[in-house]
């Protein structure tokens, strides 16, 4: 049993947050009431209409494999968003359907970097985009974040030989966004060393005071990735998109035909339709809005007061270094003592994180109400 | 426009295919009656109970991520399976469910292989093993096979210094099987060579003659993959399964915790009650193996002489090296005179395949009859 090798670029880090999600189930398995304020996904199901779309479909269609990009009304119905949300003419030919954004980012990665290359991105940040960049034999560069530049990298701290940049706006775990300008400054900085931009985009749609901007109202000369999941809350359907430029496309197409064959047909379906279920989505954005009210309202006054205001998403990322300088310990105290699940920082920031905190607000406001209350009593009676 | 550099190892090869394809949709959208003989894949749907089992879910359950590994009791259905196709008694903990068998290969390469390692596979065989491991930074070392052994690689043949094997058996495009003593073989050349080994049997359960062995018969020191595809009538829904060695499971959970969340859930949700189908399934069966006994009687009867019998999956491989140089021309030919598209044998195998050609019976029986009466007019005609 020790024939098979396994690689140096599969020894990626594991999940922080798995351990905490573990003792939340095992609490609740003994019977305790856990509030998850550790989950990145909506509660809600996918839409109505994409529901009945799809059972609609699987009567009348043997849903067999798709082209490689995706169904063509699909791709014409995300670039029809692209003029609806940001005035943007796109031409559906640039549109890739994906399996997710983990498809995109796998495509994306591939397309634009050779083994050795090496990928900026923004910490704290999507822990994700480190492991797969390294399971592919590429080399994440972490960029350490300000809060006063709104937890997103800026010009002057980019290493001009990078070979790419990932962006997020709004962030996960920050929820912050880029402004138009500071997103101009950046592809204008990468498009003058040469370093790919890659603008993760999968929280829009979810933002409070003003809309997030897109890579693509700045410049064609960029990949954009966005999903399904959170704005149209189809996390588990495994459905996502991704722009490129036009003369990217071939190679997109090629790299899909082998990597994916073609995304999952029915999450295809299920997406066209819940293309058009606008009424009932912002009735969840309308939860959303409340949950973060209460959280920038009531977390402060618990005495999680060093927050940046978050612009989208449904994540508040907290600065607890006053409170604690190992974040994973704390967040075992909090769900053992309050019975409230929350993110240790160090999944987002290896280094910093270790006195930070991500707050989610996904859920039903009732939870979100209530976990508020028990972090109020935990803080009070530490 | 020209500022984002394209990777060298996303310059992958084609498929040849796509321009049959392409024409026959041309011809037929010119109202030309075509017969589909190049497809890979069943007409027929996923099972009833599958779509039935899914319809109730989603009314039900809000359908959100999965663990990364797949659904426990999909997991352990996937077990039982082996237990009832091979008297095989395996640990659920080793399933690793994927969206689809191309999500199992992203996992088991970069699993098994750092960038640069050499990665062995049977020419010919299905293209995109080339194309992944190019686009992984891996390099595919092509073997050609003989039709005396069944086209499939033998241990004699067998470069000591590769990092891994990949045998298919059935194999695409032969329909060819290795036995148990020649799947034994080839294992214990591999682990003599510290050589990884990767069996597809994405087309277990599509054989005629006699069962199809399973690597995990022989060794647990194997990697597996299948597919819901084929047997289970499920191309479009992408989802797939792993079998890896018991101490390359954390491995494998973290590469799919990071690069693809989880599989599809609502496809998860349908394989678990196409495992039940049996009785449907069985019903596809009957049909392949009309078609086949179709296709072995009347195909060298049209003048395609020069096949191996297919033990298994739904193609028929033919030599037609004296009848073409070219069989990207040839197939041309016979889609524009006989109506009938077919796949050159370039894609499995660069070299060789100018002189072969892949006839797939995966359709209604009806339009196998077609086909052959019109690949015999045309043969005639010649």
């Amino acid at each position: 049993m020790a024939n098979m090798r396994i690689s140096e670029r599969s020894r990626v880090d594991p999940f922080i947050v798995m351990d905490v999600m573990e003792a939340a189930r095992r609490a609740e398995a003994q019977g305790r009431h856990i509030v998850h304020m550790e989950v990145g996904q909506p509660g809600t199901p996918a839409p109505q209409a994409a529901r009945v779309g799809l059972t609609r479909a699987m009567a009348s269609d043997p849903l067999g494999y798709t082209v490689a990009l995706g169904l063509p009304e699909l791709r014409a119905g995300i670039a029809d968003l692209y003029r609806r949300w940001y005035g943007v003419d796109l031409d559906p030919a640039r549109v890739v359907v994906t399996a997710g954004s983990s498809a995109a980012f796998l495509l994306a990665f591939t397309a634009l970097f050779d083994a050795g290359d090496r990928v900026g991105l923004g910490l704290p940040g999507y822990p994700s985009y480190r492991q797969i960049l390294k399971a592919l034999s590429l080399v994440a560069v972490g960029i350490e974040t300000q809060a006063a530049d709104r937890f997103q990298p800026v010009p002057h701290t980019l290493d001009p030989s990078l070979a790419g940049l990932i962006v997020a706006s709004p962030s996960n775990p920050t929820g912050t966004m880029l402004n138009r300008a500071s997103m101009r400054a950046l592809i204008d900085a990468c498009h003058a060393n040469r370093t790919a931009f890659i603008s993760d985009e999968i929280y829009h749609g979810i933002h409070y005071d003003g809309g997030a901007v897109s890579a693509l109202e700045v410049s064609d000369d960029v990949y954009v990735i966005n999903s399904f999941s959170k704005y149209f809350s189809m996390t588990g359907w495994r459905i996502g998109w991704m722009v490129v430029p036009e003369d990217h496309i071939r190679t997109i197409e090629r790299l899909a035909q082998n990597m994916f064959i073609c995304p999952p047909h029915a999450s295809q379906i299920a997406a066209l339709h819940a293309l058009g279920a606008d009424d009932e989505l912002d009735g969840n954005l309308a939860v959303y809005a409340r949950n973060r009210a209460l959280m920038l309202d009531r977390l402060p006054r618990a005495g999680f007061d060093r927050i940046a205001p978050p612009d989208g998403a449904f994540y508040i990322y907290a600065d607890v270094s006053h409170l604690t300088e190992n974040s994973v310990n704390f967040a075992s105290e909090i769900l053992e003592k309050a019975g409230v699940a929350v993110t240790p920082g160090v999944d987002f920031d290896p280094g910093r994180g270790a006195g930070s905190l991500r707050f989610s607000y996904a859920r039903a406001t009732e939870d979100i109400e209530e976990g508020l209350a028990r972090l109020r009593d935990f803080m009070a009676a530490r």
